[in-house]
């Protein structure tokens, strides 16, 4: 089959959906790989390191007209990419990669429409067979650890303990909300770069977690069984409970250092879990970073991918990290995505085992109609 | 006495001189502290914790017209304090602050007309009996964790190793160059976030120190027996060794994906260890960050403060590091300041005690003269 890799067009965006390295393989299985023009060139991968590999570089629209498509921000996940790229892509053309189905569902009536065959990474389900596929746990370990960075390049201490002849200086306090895949990244990461972190989730499975890459685990007290979905994402609980939490988190906040906050719900706007006056009793020089920007952002005075300062305290909402460190987050993704083509692709062909919950719960158009049940129903079509 | 502490005016610096820690141990010696209002805001210290602590917050024209006043950058060291400043000293009076003398002597001269008794904190020797007093060292260790952070928050890759069930990340590979107090901070920093570690300097002892933060010490076989000063300090070497030293540093260059150079040689320029065509032969994403670049650079390339982009390699020569981690920059700046004023201020009185090498060698205008022999020297008086 003819594979196509985009240079991808959301702004900021740095990575690419395939790295020269995993040419090598399509090629093996009988594939021919077409690469845009300059589509690697921001993550360090420049055109010819693909044609060595023996790729043929391309132009959109010779790659845009294979039969498989493969983005890192598909349409949706990419809001640039809309009616230009449909009047492209022909009836039965697969895309996969991420595509936002639930937040941005409209971009697949129009992929439905437009008679594309369409899977968004986005939705894999959490299951072993998976974790070699799993974009989003690869990219948020990457968002965590940059998140980590970008707290101790803004806080006005430094993060270590310092013994020195002048006597010494204390660790700095980190506190990390959230301690998904990002969460734990973000965790680890400060804890290496020697601060006392601590870590608080809603889901009471995370402690064991956060406790073994260095957080003490903040108790507050609440009853939350409810936190964790069957498929392992934190679930929606109500607003009385996260008005619980915000009173008990207030104080923790406060003595903080920095905030990292990674409270994000699949395809609902995230909770507000750090109000304004939380971070006004924070002290200045303090830094909140904001992980769930994307989703509304889980600290009511962020604002997505800009810096905003609260006497004296920075708000950062970064929605992209990964994108700030391509070469190895477009290495991840190049691998999750070729793994999971090597099972939707079988002897040369897109097969739709819908018997195969990998296959069922990311094919979200086919034949013209929108297929995935959750994003029917956003679109009012379940 | 009556001591005074400025509001700094340098473009971006954010240190105080003294925290409001420290106006507790000034006030039990009898001293009144005047601070300048807001001086220690941008370092997260507000006016109200300077007069808690019985400070009083006064004006610029009241803080520059005490017996001694106190700077982060004095005259010299600060450029924007010039004539304006000088207008408003009087004979007899004590400032003491980094200065920079051997790189701005014009400004000592300026001081000596005045009728200012300076000291430079730059020229403290390098004996034990100092160390508690020694903010070059207390500021190049802030600002070789923070070149680590900065390279780190700007290459294409993360620094640890990382397992993934999509495959592993190898570690980022970082050299730095100059193991001195910042150069070892760097190795140390880069090391915690989990790179892999390559130091080099001309001064062989440095070795040791080197390995045991955890760097490969990187053996160029070039012989520099010259190269510590009895003072401590690195010595200049001749340009043909500086060759020979970048012919074999180049290969290690172009393996690194980060390289920090920390070389600076007291009051001459920096050597240049990072030609033009060692960064173009780095891959692209990769960084460089020049701690010399306020001593001219030991990268060919790097501008000042400035981001320049070589063909993908992100050049960065930030002056002023310590400024960016305000807070523990200025509490341990203070610590020093405040060490060294036990021992110039005596019984109420400042005494000029010659014979004590921290009070002769930090001493640079009395009397209406220059009395350090390399400033001295430098404006032709010697």
């Amino acid at each position: 089959m003819r594979i196509g890799v985009v240079h991808e067009t959301a702004a900021g965006e740095r990575r690419v959906a395939l790295i020269p390295q995993e040419v090598d393989g399509l090629r093996k299985a009988g594939h021919e790989v077409l690469v845009e023009t300059g589509a690697g060139v921001a993550a360090g991968f420049p055109d010819a390191a693909y044609a060595e590999r023996g790729a043929v570089i391309a132009s959109a629209t010779d790659v845009l007209g294979a039969e498989v498509v493969l983005f890192v921000r598909a349409p949706g996940s990419d809001p640039t990419l809309a009616d230009a790229l449909l009047a492209w892509l022909r009836p039965g053309q697969v895309t996969v990669g991420l595509a936002d189905p639930l937040g941005a569902p409209a971009a697949a009536a129009a992929l439905a429409t437009a008679g594309i065959t369409s899977f968004a990474l986005d939705l894999l389900p959490r299951i072993t067979r998976a974790q070699a596929m799993d974009v989003l746990s690869s990219q948020a370990t990457l968002a965590g650890y940059k998140a980590a960075l970008l707290a101790a390049s803004r806080l006005n201490k430094i993060f270590p303990m310092l013994t020195t002849a002048a006597g010494t200086l204390p660790p700095a306090r980190a506190l990390v909300i959230g301690a998904g895949v990002a969460g734990l990244q973000a965790i680890a990461t400060c804890k290496r770069l020697g601060a006392v972190v601590s870590a608080y989730d809603v889901r009471p499975a995370a402690r064991e977690q956060a406790e073994s890459v260095g957080a003490t685990f903040v108790d507050l007290g609440l009853d939350a069984a409810d936190a964790e979905t069957t498929g392992g994402y934190a679930a929606a609980l109500g607003e009385d409970f996260y008005r619980r939490q915000r009173e008990a988190l207030g104080k923790v906040v406060a003595a903080s250092d920095i905030v990292i906050t990674t409270a994000q719900v699949q395809g609902v706007r995230a909770p507000i879990l750090v109000t304004a006056e939380m971070v006004h009793a924070m002290a200045p020089g303090s830094v909140v970073v904001d992980l769930a920007a994307a989703q509304g952002g889980n600290c009511e005075l962020s604002e997505p991918d800009t810096e905003v300062d609260v006497d004296g305290v920075t708000l950062l909402a970064p929605t992209n990290l990964p994108a700030t460190v391509p070469a190895h987050a477009s290495r991840l993704y190049a691998k999750n995505l070729t793994n999971f083509l090597k099972l939707l692709i079988v002897d040369g062909a897109v097969r739709l085992d819908l018997d195969d919950p990998i296959i069922a719960d990311t094919l979200v158009t086919h034949d013209g109609e929108v297929v995935a049940p959750r994003v029917r129903e956003r679109l009012g079509l379940a």
